[in-house]
């Protein structure tokens, strides 16, 4: 194995360190503790705080998004597990502004469970709170049971339409439903070329065949719903803008970001190559694109592959994903 | 080979054509020419252009770099293989404001002999030109032979900074000494892990042992200066400051910023790992650190690995890093 660390159990706290390190005009941690980070800017009475927790491993999600414009608060939990409830209850009553926490994280067991009893302890301390989880891969489970379904990359575009709409001074169900509707609005899929490697085990917990790709695999190497014989760039995208289309119909004049993520360990070029397509295959069909990112967003440490998401905008969306972020992995100054 | 692509032999035509549907708000080809990519904003007349060219399979390097702040044009070749002279004649005539053309570039055979080349042409055009090489890779040839030296992801410090300059409407021979200053002042030093595949080849090229790392390989598998068993990453760390300091000494009270570039498959956190001990050592002799950079800059595709990179600072280099630049790649809105 070959991963570049020290002792595989300190590989969250030494990367927390190095966060923190690199951002420290930015991030901090929250009373010392090193799997809470929190904005290191004045608290401004009345601001709704917008925060979220999952797994380690997937950088830049979720602590990179710490920041103006995007999340309060994240606390997280060793690679793939989530953070525990006392840690998640600390970030709700440590971001409170007065104003209400919303709690925006992807649909995984863990999370939930802890995030539940989370908001059910900082209810004794009067805080409100509200609820919105991240459900887009489509692959995931079967539209009639989208409550079923994983939050992969797209919730990184919830993050920042919430995390706008909390900056503007909106009330919580304001905010709420603005990550709401960014959730409901964006669908993604996944196709995943090679496994990642768990620093505490030392090798792959899962395996992708040789000449093979797998689509719809999750982010922790979740089943996809079918392996393939590699396939060329163009039918990738094809596929992908197939399978969310089928979900969430467009018509032509609709627009649309788009994102491509990358999964670790798949060159910027080919996540371009992907994009092209994507845009050709939606732009012929009459749909525009606004603001599309390609890059990494949401990882599996060093798997190979990446993850196609559609949003569906409306004109408050589009606004408040223009708005200024600046977080130590995702910076806008309105590139409209 | 698992890579996402179409036809190898398109691999770098549709990379380019994936950019500028993406960013065509920031960039476009020019005269349609899907190797030179500019700036798609109206010219400022008296403006320096700053420009740049090399080997396509180093995304972010060189075209993400084009934008406001950083690059006016960028003309690329195959995957690790000049671009012509020609194209870098049409591109300097095309970026030219009437206030000269920085060319701005890494110190390979091949950029060389054709960057002179097109020098030569444009001058019968009356396009003044300057050219600086960076050469910042100190793995590459002994500090007594630093000429020979390749340059590596250091020159993106310097397109930050001559880009900045030339916003500031500077004159060519500023710009050309703000870059000088800049490639002077920047060392690097890379580890890697795994080797990368050619599209075109559809097999890596070279190789790294199964259990082993490479010290000081280069961006295209040139050899480096030592094979060692696999290494924590705070060795990896003391390693790369100690080769660098070797080279370019630091004192208490120095300002410097520090650049860990992944290579292409390392992932973020073990990236934040090394930068951790960076910074604690050179915090630990006493110099500041201003405006780290992490993340992905100068890749090899896919090869796992990073490099260190540290820039010495002075008053001037610290105000133009801090300018705004917006490009594909990098965007930077007074980070400081």
């Amino acid at each position: 194995m070959k991963k570049i660390m020290n002792d595989p159990g300190r590989f969250v706290d030494e990367t927390m360190q190095g966060l923190v390190l690199a951002y420290g005009n930015r991030v901090r941690f929250l009373n010392g503790d090193e799997r809470i980070l929190v904005r290191n800017a004045a608290p401004r009475p009345g601001k709704v705080a917008v925060v979220s927790a999952g797994g380690s491993g997937h950088l830049p999600l979720f602590t990179g998004y710490v920041g103006q414009g995007m999340l309060d608060g994240c606390t997280i939990g060793n690679v793939f597990a989530s953070p525990s409830a006392a840690r998640m209850a600390d970030m709700i009553r440590g971001c409170d502004n007065g104003a209400g926490v919303l709690c925006l994280y992807g649909n995984y067991g863990g999370d939930k469970l802890n995030f539940n009893q989370a908001i059910e302890d900082v209810s004794f301390d009067d805080i409100r709170t509200a609820s919105v989880l991240g459900r887009d891969d489509v692959a995931s489970a079967p539209k009639e049971e989208s409550l079923r379904r994983r939050g992969v990359a797209g919730i990184v575009y919830a993050f920042k339409t919430a995390g706008a709409a909390a900056e503007r001074m909106m009330p919580l169900e304001e905010v709420a439903a603005v990550a709401q509707k960014t959730c409901d609005q964006v669908r993604s899929i996944g196709v995943a070329l090679t496994p990642c490697i768990i620093p505490d085990v030392g090798k792959a917990t899962f395996s992708v065949g040789e000449d093979e790709i797998e689509i719809g695999m999750g982010i922790h190497g979740e089943k996809g719903i079918e392996v393939r014989p590699m396939m060329r760039a163009d039918e990738i995208a094809a596929v992908a803008v197939e399978k969310i289309l089928e979900d969430m119909p467009l018509q032509p004049e609709d627009e649309v970001s788009v994102m491509i993520n990358g999964l670790g360990a798949t060159p910027v070029e080919e996540q371009l190559i992907v994009y092209r397509k994507v845009h050709q295959i939606l732009t012929g069909m009459g749909i525009r694109i606004f603001m599309p990112h390609i890059g990494e967003f949401a990882t599996s440490m060093e798997m190979a592959g990446l993850s196609v998401s559609i949003l569906k905008l409306d004109p408050q969306l589009k606004e408040l994903l223009s708005d200024p972020a600046d977080t130590p992995f995702y910076t806008n100054h309105n590139k409209g």
